[in-house]
């Protein structure tokens, strides 16, 4: 691996996934509501774009794949899968790595990359989300990448373990059918951009179920105050967890208000929570890697952030570095926490309806029924 | 996943491996002397192989790939890799979970599945060992594998997470050349067979470096005594850490005996530990996760364990299984340390020296001067 | 330390505290409130006493020290602390270990014998809570009790390493008066009883401050469907984290609704988080040890358990035990999280407005107050 | 807790140890010897005084407690324990912590703090080693220290976690009977002291045993070169682990060559291994906590670090520091191998022949016999 001459953004993980969106992130059109658009209260300030690239250098790429219908032809499909990139520092992420922690709520699943993050306290290149059976031809393909683009490496023994996570999108997309190819994750990450992000069914978030609706990736941001550093911390999630039964938005019980006959009910497919999430966060807050795995930890989030380290290159002993007092954390764990309920709730208001194999279909969460839920508990925000 | 229905073989994994050997485990010959021919002195009764397929149910296969001369040309070779493919309980090892536990000393490698064995306590499928480049085709190619030979799943949410772990072997191997194909994976899971285990240049080990000599596969095994319940312990390697400097066997510096200028000094090139090992520890005692990882984590090994559960399928509420007492896991710890050193040796003896990429050569450890350097200490077995 | 004999209930631990409450838990009187009382709506089906002594052979003692008011005087007081003790299986804790694990949220805190725990997979002894200060004369007090009642020992090796959680009562005690003695922490367990158990501001829980209000020592349990095998989880709390902004019940941000101008409006003392929370779990269903790390890490709890270990004793080298299936552990999950929820909301509704050192005053949350916020929000239950 | 303005040394921590030496470190006469005196091989510079106290600012004071002698009396004696204070900085300790790393091998035994440690990433206050049974009572008087010696705490919050490790003395020692008391604890800290280091039977280390023979406390230094930065790496360790069957010196079987017949022969007690092992690890090069937890989980040891954070005090939003490149680490790991190997070595050689509770007698390792020994095998250093 290379030494890192800087770092700019840190990035922290929590536990899983991701499409050829054939467009980059900044083709986005037309614009569609988010969960604020809605009237759903949530706390803090969010930053511009109230989205990870809201940290700056951060850029996010998708590749969706969506085709084919009816029954299930393993191998044929129906396709309904992708891969998302995230890369903390846009290109140069794969030659400047980026202070990292990361930590799994519940370990069922996989994420590729963690010992070494876990043994550095650094991430070097981007991080994958995918769906579960394509976790090792996206992670070959990043090596790929960096063979292709990467700068000769003076010291002749050049090695990489890319991190990949995963959710499993295997009610929808035919999963053993092995449809993500090497070229589908170098797509993501050659359009990575910064910019406002694709939500819902888009990248590795095509297939995925969230609490019995259609579910996806979703985005937000918070930027702490100035007496608190005035850092921005940026959310990006890929949810395929819960059930109906337990969706609550903004504390209210929102699932079991929309009965299950409802005409805006959810699918019966999610009786039972399988699922999983990956989480992946980034801040300029100048956090160092135990300080990020506390978070990913405590918030149950993997933390991303954005250290300043000016070491001059390879011959030198020391690095120097900034570290955020460990008791100035609390904003910065206050942020993680509602970016990421919000963020989740983006993912579900921006995904669609999707019928995938055997006509396994999949409800959108019904937006204006959620609107007269929050109505009647007197929640909608003011 | 699926659930097992019983438990016969267990195994505990230790951070790092790698071969198309064309044969499978049983076609060894000629026969090559291992480090107790040569009288170099270990601790404890081996079983009958010496080899983890002492433990009833193993088997290992490999598949081995040398190709090419000369200088570098990326994707084209010199090529010196391979797969390593162990299951704790032979082809069943698809369909059957055994008790698992992992622990990583250095957490510079990967070692994909850990997150799950880590929470279910199980290992699913087999522990395949590659180069670090090729871990995500041989990741997807144990699920193919399962697609292609498993029975159908009732439950309809199949998913699959494998083990697979990795070493580099690009001093010798066009790493960054991709060789290893989903074919080499499925050969080396086809042809696992029990019986003597190839060692040396072979499977992942075929392009390995250790302590400054030509390293590889190396397997070792403990019986212990009946008062302590009579068990197997099983120990297979894919070394390639170390330095010439600091290898030591039955206690004697070796490495340092051989020296620079001596005929049979090591290449120049260790003078570095870029290295690590991957260690599968399989045994037929009775022991549950928790005691798996302790192994793993005292004796630097992850263990591999044998249970017996006898739970009666899908409907079953409780699983009933047998648990060795903690204050007698004394034996096992021993055994474990004591095969794991054997093993390295082993894989040192059996490796033949070799030349790669760039010409670059790594000789053997010369083993009559082996002798020597033992008997100049007064360490020869008797 | 003894072997098993046998194993009956389980303890799950989550880091944090702790009373001479003169009288054991029987003794409760006037009966108090609880959440239920006052149509705060939960989700799942409580045991018989819907406390942690619904999981069968789990007692409770407290030891409650109040006295002196006003100005602080180290080492006089005034004195608002304690010690709670709770024993998986009574008296007979102290001879016979139960499965265990344990898992820390914020490590901002201390719980002995973790390591312990961890390694061994057993819980021996009692789980003990007291303030921060006081942890080590807790510690040593139970090896003490185990001096004064164990049975001898006849390996000669007898070595004791008891758990000691804590939490912070500094704002109302003089916590470096050190006045927890070693006769408190005795009293604490033997007064430990099943039946009903005291809540509010008892044993540990006596000086601690909750989400802004007064908080301490709640319970609550969870009785599983007869499907799911009919077992019983029970949780006990001593609860001293969060802020009166973040307050939310059933979803509802009740701290906020009770505005800083409110009579009832809470101490400004707790504007920050420095708090934290020790959750035990204790169940009668089948876990081992990595599956209630497993619960502990998922659900933010250590998971106390009940196996059934019918080994004969010393000479035995494998223990019989049955465990359920990882794939039946979504309810006791479901449980875990319920009851958690539950009694954390029991221990602020139990507490009572507290003056302590310098005047520092906490009210308790009011009950009033609470219904018209839940109504306003239509979320009283029926 | 309070703040860091500056870090000047670090410190690891490997879990496990304990005497009232009357003398502080200074006073040490006559001269022993120690194991280079011996021609015991060794590789790597040590410091100057070959001690953990070459790194700048550590002291290190023993509390040693010998009494009585014959049968055994609970609570009367034989006494033969203490306590071990391992001052990263001095007194200053108190007040300003450390970075600080910690992993344990083997989790038999106590180390309170160690959450903390893992959260916070600092070690605030010394490292006490004492007998498993007094842990407690170290730990609160090491609060009760800080609180007769501590400034004023602005911000009303105080609270400490002390780290308080243990081995365990019951063959020699009456550690039923709890005959350490705080003033022991607060003599060992007291009497901190730079320079020199006493070894063997003193502070915790007085009634330990280790490999077969008398164990205790020993030390060692390592000196990196110039070009490596030229940092120290100081090792403390407590050693009361190992077989006699299993002893080796410089590779050498040493332990089975003193035959159970000979006149120098061990004790038959330690048959088994029921033993544990302490090891603090100092150092001024600048590692931060994820770093020095890597030392601390590969080397099996816990490593201390020397940062230079030049922060100027609580309004400060960031700290600057100092960070060795992960690419550098590699002497670092060499010498605190090298130096942990010597100091055990080092604790065997001072350690002196013990008989204690029911005159059971712990033989010190033989000087003469041990030189015959290595010089069998042709080992000793020229």
């Amino acid at each position: 691996m290379i030494r890192s001459n800087y770092i700019r953004a840190q990035v922290a993980l929590f536990c899983s996934l991701a499409a050829i969106s054939l467009a980059s992130t900044q083709e986005r059109a037309p614009v569609k509501p988010r969960a604020r658009d809605l009237s759903v209260p949530f706390d803090g300030t969010p930053g511009s774009l109230n989205a990870i690239t809201d940290v700056s250098g951060v850029t996010v790429g998708h590749t969706t794949l969506i085709a084919g219908e009816g029954k299930l032809q393993v191998g044929k499909g129906p396709v309904r899968t992708g891969v998302t990139a995230v890369l903390p520092r846009a290109k140069d992420s794969m030659n400047n790595p980026v202070f990292a922690g990361w930590w799994s709520l519940n370990g069922n699943g996989e994420m590729t990359g963690t010992t070494w993050v876990e043994e550095s306290g650094f991430l070097e290149g981007p991080v994958m989300i995918t769906n579960t059976h394509s976790v090792g031809i996206v992670r070959d393909a990043v090596i790929q990448w960096r063979v292709n683009h990467g700068q000769p490496d003076p010291t002749g023994y050049w090695w990489s373990l890319p991190v990949v996570a995963e959710t499993w999108d295997g009610w929808l997309n035919d999963i053993n059918g092995f449809h993500i190819k090497a070229e589908h994750a170098l797509h993501a990450i050659d359009t990575a951009a910064s910019g406002p992000v694709q939500e819902g069914n888009v990248g590795g978030g095509t297939g995925m179920v969230c609490n019995g609706f259609k579910g996806g990736i979703g985005t937000a941001s918070r930027k702490l105050d100035t007496k608190d550093g005035g850092y921005t911390v940026g959310i990006l999630v890929q949810c395929n967890y819960g059930t109906k039964d337990n969706l609550r938005i903004a504390g209210i019980p929102v699932g079991r208000e929309i009965g299950a006959d409802d005409p805006h009910a959810g699918t019966s497919f999610v009786n039972d929570d399988h699922g999983s999430i990956i989480v992946v966060v980034a801040t300029d807050a100048p956090l160092i890697a135990h300080q990020l795995k506390r978070l990913a930890r405590r918030v149950s989030l993997g933390l991303g952030r954005n250290g300043s380290i000016s070491g001059n290159g390879s011959g030198d002993i020391v690095i120097d570095l900034k570290m955020l007092p460990n008791d100035k954390l609390g904003p910065v764990f206050a942020a993680t926490v509602q970016a990421t309920e919000e963020a989740i709730i983006n993912a579900m208001i921006a995904a669609e309806t999707m019928t995938g194999i055997e006509n396994h279909k999949v409800i959108a969460l019904p937006h204006e029924k959620l609107r007269e839920v929050l109505k009647k508990y007197n929640r909608l925000a003011k």
